[in-house]
């Protein structure tokens, strides 16, 4: 844990995230004012959990996996609750099969003098991740092609693997690989590859309609911090979050391995995907760098637009970037086959910064203020779809008489009068059951706070039918679900 | 009467647009060459209607309204009908209701000393538009909430009307309000609210066609030069220059109450509106500033495009500025449920100038040479209009042999040569039934009087044929209809 | 011919295009090689066949054609054939007749002192194209409106025509006529307008599907080398280029007269010009202006947009230029109703350079270093048409698994392995069944290699299949056709 970076005071007890209250406090908040109600440190209630999860050893299977999804489950408290499903090995899945399952009991390489020159117990990056079992006594050169070190980065430890080879090897700093002396080696990689399974977390919250936001993040890689240590723990405070909410969407989070565990997912799940309506893949939420969202393949899709809007309204530094089928779980989602509306949301893109896979991610680089940062965006990207409709004016013909249904009443007094006026009629003129209330903020050049609030006190009278494709309660009074 | 805005002659007698004769002499121009026909001085003719139009008390309803029909029926002189329209109070009409009529025998304002504070009949603007009747005796300070001016324009009388709430009250300049005198007011307001009709003025000129160009202007406003003595005299000119021409559309000219009286010409025409084609909402149309066209909801309509081109092809500033359902009448034409390709023409636009709705919008705030220019280019948005065609190029199997068909002759010496064959390539190349001339013109980057000349150069010898959509003559030969 | 543009040497006497081995040596090179196979010295090939095909006399009928297209057979050797069609005079052609036949004998103007004024043996631009017969003796007033000349180039003889009208007359300098003396003058016109016909070379070279690459350049132009006996040189050495690689597309090169004769063509294949993919009008080739391509009427079909990556891939300046209807046989390819995906490839555009149209555009004109700069382009054009394809990833739903298909030993070692993934995952990502590689690399922002090369790979390990429109060997395996 990283107490410099969370300030003199440390966290109040009841803030640690393997606490079962909320962290946001008991009263169910607005759906729209989900930003406002995510407790009161988000930030260190996020690099606490992110500090637990760091420790163990971790892959695409086995036991390091399972563990971190009992750390994710207690932190949840008792609602949510956390599904885990476990897909036996040789399933196949899509154009892949599921892996052996590989587990490590110890790995250890000692050098010529006895002494220990790396040992997965310190940190799981020094075992080539699916490494088989070895035990052998090799010269120096014989060991040299199983050495894995970053020579421009003399005092870091690469993260590296090999699942679909067979192979074995450790990672080391390239100061201590360059300073080995000649010699025997004693190699001891005490692990399994077995028939076993892969394990994935699954956790659904039922909304008032069937649509489905999808939130997923990887589970799979060992002793970094910001990949991925803060996804799960971004994924974990959301669904806490949103547990507490009224959710219009039925929100699915996935903890699953990556790429492998998207596809497993997406195999068991093919005929039902089709309800996802919008998607976040979460990688790398808590380093310095800007804001960084990757737009779907479909690149203008509900949600690509929302979570764009939303780094606007930020009013600091940001990036919006297209698609491109290279990145984490994204390139499952968004295959040509699939094409959900799936984007994916983080600070600094992998190969942008150069603690990317090396033991340099550690919890000085994740800060609470960046995890707190894309905490609020995330859920102000989810507010904005959550409260985006299709809407239908009535009335159509001509605009109707607003003077006699106390619209301005109905809004409050919380926004100026004029843009009251001009959200309210922006949106009759537009609300032709075509647009959605993103069309008409883009359109109107208004902030969608002020154009979905036009809707709502518009629905309100009766001046606006609810057309959103697919919404199961949609003949509902509108009115009633907020 | 501004004389002083018209030269020291004064106008000649029957330039007057009280007397009978067109101001454009007797011959019908060609419709090719509207702007050049409109008067040897329309500019004069239209300050001096506006003059005219000035004094009377007007509102959405009453007594003001037909006076002012009146006046433009005697500009009009015998041709063409103005046709007096009257609404009983209480039709239902859209979403709204024909209100109650008001009228005005009277509204004075009597001070503690006896002397008239404000008097009605000294300008309209002193008495709150659709006041309720009064006869009190009050003491200033409950008179207080019935006076509105205008502190940061301390001379200046404001404009204000209370059509949908009952209410009292008088206008004047801060500086009168500041030099009350506290004491005993006597309030006289003889007005009546009563089961009556709502008035407006149509006039229909049949074209070859049943396609309509629509153009509107509200006659609601009293005591304002610009806002809309303007649009009045302006629609009343033009429907006496578009009487002397061939006209392919029918033109449907409306003089309307704002608001209320779209709504209700709409809802009585809800069956006929598909056949608009065009359409212009005239205000302010006399001041100073840039002309300004602001375009339908749908933003390329036809008419968009032909205002935006006799806009630049005038070489003076000029702006064209997209739709938003804030403004005159185009509110109600382009509310979703009509979607009519009507714009909207001036100069100033609400809110510009800070003359808008007071006193300050006088006579010298309109220039003859103002709505001089502002009526040439409306001429000659509508010669575009009625100019423009879907074509389709009968011999489209390569290039026809231009040569042999003597075109070059038929268009005569006006044009260089250069100009005139790329436009008979471009019309002949992309004139296949799918495309207007001002998409070719756009397209070409020629200007749309030459394409329209190659189009009707081509059409007399058979090498095009007119496909414009629900053209009623269009079996007749193109030719002979110019 | 001019020895000073081909340095001291001279040509190899096998380089001499009227020699029958082909310059690019005898094996057939791969079609992804096309622009490294077109010879060691294809601009000095090329120039010496201008040199060859200059002086005859030319015009749109008449034995000048036959002579030209005689050149053309001898250049392209015993293979690929070249088809002489001869089409009577007086036959119907779309709009257009094919007109009477014109042949020279001779034509001479002598002067007052018996001395030789001009005489078409020297320059047949000295004689107006298509005059009548003459015999006559003329006083030089009556003379002068048969005499043509550039006022503003006074040592340059001027082409001019008169197909449609019947006339006669000289062209000369205006040096020249300017001393003209007073005095009789004689005029000798020996040339026969009689029924015969057009004459016109086809060339066609079969390739694995019946769609058509069209190659079309005008034959019609006399003693002019950029325009466009660098067209006719250049469409020589690509039929015998192309003849001698595989093909995908089925080639046809037209040598046509201009306007009329593809006029002619489309006439008489009306029923078939529905399986041209692409074509290419050749004009202008050979002089130094930047390389410039002019997009069919579409705007952005497959090779406008092959035309303009080939021009980018160069990496120094060029254009690319919006379809009109001016120009050269583009006009009549490109007619509403044919409306083919035909530009045009050339350099210096009519118009640009003064020595258009006349005795200026000489040998010197043209140099072979821009005859082969164009010819490289025109190749790289055609081999990104051969090997555009639309794919569809036969393994959709989520990313297949690359890495057990050996997929990186297949691409091997000319590319980098970073460039190649992204190509394999762009194209797996995009190959939905819609988009051609073009689209695919313009999207990716990769080399269109790139994506080929990956797009070629993938079909060999069949996770792509071709659903390229109209493909008659689509059945066959994608990897057997390369």
């Amino acid at each position: 844990m990283s107490d410099s970076s969370r300030g003199s005071g440390g966290p109040e007890p009841n803030a640690s995230p393997l606490n079962a209250s909320p962290p946001n406090g008991s009263e169910p908040a607005d759906a729209g004012e989900y930003a406002a109600t995510a407790g009161a440190d988000p930030g260190t209630w996020l690099h606490d959990l992110v500090a637990t999860l760091l420790p163990p050893m971790r892959s695409i299977t086995g036991d390091g996996v399972r563990t971190t999804l009992a750390t994710v489950a207690r932190a949840l408290g008792p609602e949510p609750a956390l599904t885990v499903h476990e897909v036996p090995s040789g399933t196949p899945v899509l154009d892949w099969t599921v892996p052996r399952e590989w587990n490590v009991a110890s790995a250890r390489l000692t050098g010529p003098d006895g002494k220990t020159v790396v040992d997965a117990a310190d940190n799981p990056l020094h075992l080539l991740g699916y490494s088989t079992p070895v035990r052998a006594r090799l010269s120096l050169d014989e060991l040299r092609p199983h050495l894995f070190s970053m020579p421009d980065r003399p005092d870091w430890v690469p993260y590296r693997t090999s699942y679909y080879t067979e192979n074995w090897g450790f990672c080391l700093t390239d100061r201590q690989l360059a300073a080995l002396p000649d010699g025997e080696y004693d190699v001891e990689i005490d692990t399994t590859l077995t028939a076993g399974s892969l394990t994935y977390g699954e956790i659904v919250l039922p909304g008032t309609t069937d649509d489905e936001f999808l939130i997923t993040t990887h589970t799979c890689h060992p002793a970094m911090a910001n990949d991925n240590c803060s996804g799960i723990a971004t994924a974990t405070l959301l669904a806490r979050t949103l547990a507490g909410l009224p959710r219009r969407h039925t929100f699915r989070l996935l903890f699953i391995p990556g790429t492998i565990g998207s596809i497993t997912w997406l195999a068991r799940n093919r005929d039902t995907v089709g309800r996802i309506r919008h998607g976040l893949v979460l990688t790398g939420l808590g380093d310095r760098s800007d804001p960084t969202y990757k737009r779907s393949r479909r690149g203008n899709a509900a949600v690509d637009r929302a979570a764009a809007a939303a780094l606007a309204e930020t009013g600091r530094p940001h990036r919006v970037v297209d698609f491109s089928p290279y990145g984490y779980d994204e390139r499952q989602f968004c295959s040509p086959g699939f094409d959900l509306p799936v984007g994916r949301f983080g600070r600094g893109q992998h190969g942008d910064y150069p603690q990317y896979h090396t033991s340099a991610d550690d919890l000085d680089f994740v800060t609470p203020q960046s995890l707190a940062d894309s905490f609020a965006i995330l859920l102000r990207t989810i507010d904005i779809c959550e409260r985006d409709r299709i809407w239908r004016n009535t009335t159509p013909y001509g605009e109707p008489q607003l003077g006699r249904r106390g619209l301005y009443r109905a809004i409050g007094a919380t926004m100026n009068r004029q843009a009251i006026e001009m959200g309210l009629l922006w949106v009759l003129n537009l609300a032709d059951g075509t647009r959605s209330l993103l069309d008409i903020a883009d359109r109107a050049d208004l902030p969608f706070d002020t154009v979905a609030a036009a809707a709502d006190a518009l629905a309100g009278v009766d001046l606006l039918s609810d057309v959103t494709s697919s919404d199961v309660t949609s003949a509902a009074p509108a009115g009633a679900r907020r």
